[in-house]
């Protein structure tokens, strides 16, 4: 676990990653742009005339238990794969009933009734995944989650995103918008 | 529990509490000044002339079960009582190897070994207390916890400071500065 990453998103003109749809799943969407930049570190200024920036940062396991943690990297990828060229950037807000709730009471939905690790688990190595935080950011989000897969592996994406949208956990969600993004292999 | 709040505290000439004495407990201090500025909300301006601002904000609960919530929110009393004319303010940071723990090895260390929860129980009403979480802002420090007693519960406030520092979650702490400060009643 290196120590926290803050990550930039910024839609617009420039980036990599291509821009292919913006769908609101609860709540409001984001406006749609072209292409998707993403930087990581502090000192990413946002360009002038960005669509939109949301900005998260890496942190330490919230949930996680060192069973599962241990678990994970066994088998998980990183980020930056030759062959993933498609992506998900899918921000994130939980309301106020979730973060009343206690930290017991939250894993308890989050795994032992969501299955949350362990449907992530499912999908790798296939699908890589970076989830960053931005709840205490004050910002319209909680977090802010990265996907990366190859092309072949997008049914696989799309059964663990269904998957989730399914579970207990998912009744707390207020605001969700998923975007997806494609680069040249 | 509220939205998170950020919050400022901004050493210099200005502000309702006096600085009484800074004390290096583990690393660095933090310069001296005459006053402290405590600045709810996040559009508060750092004075040009500070010594020092550290900025948190307040979050959900990390650690803490539904059970303790419960037991703590039955006895605990709010800041800014007309008694409390004495505060301390307890910037800490803790080590890599902490962070490098999953949720659980955490919350084993903090509470079933180092039972601070209880302790923090045990000295309430007396001790008013808030955490504000900045290990997500990138800063010097992890956790700002703010305390307010009044002047005949100086001894209880020593012995909870006392017993925290002596438990085996405190040999993850690698940064931490005692600030106390008074006010008029």
């Amino acid at each position: 676990m290196p120590a926290p990453l803050t990550v930039s998103f910024t839609a617009g003109t420039v980036g990599v990653w291509a821009i292919d749809h913006i769908d609101a799943v609860v709540g409001e969407s984001l406006n749609l742009a072209a292409r998707l930049a993403v930087v990581e570190g502090p000192h990413g200024k946002p360009a002038t005339d960005a669509a939109w920036t949301l900005r998260g940062t890496t942190s330490h396991l919230r949930y996680t238990s060192r069973h599962e943690a241990t678990a994970l990297a066994s088998v998980q990828e990183g980020l930056g794969r030759a062959l993933a060229t498609r992506a998900a950037l899918i921000p994130i807000r939980k309301n106020e009933a979730w973060w009343n709730l206690a930290q017991d009471e939250r894993r308890a939905i989050l795994e032992e009734q969501s299955h949350h690790v362990a449907l992530g688990m499912d999908h790798l190595p296939a699908v890589a995944r970076r989830l960053h935080h931005c709840r205490d950011f004050a910002g319209p989000f909680d977090f802010l989650t990265w996907f990366e897969y190859a092309p072949q592996d997008a049914d696989r994406f799309e059964e663990l995103v269904r998957a989730l949208r399914a579970t207990p956990e998912w009744a707390y969600v207020e605001r969700e918008v998923d975007i997806r993004l494609s680069r040249p292999g």
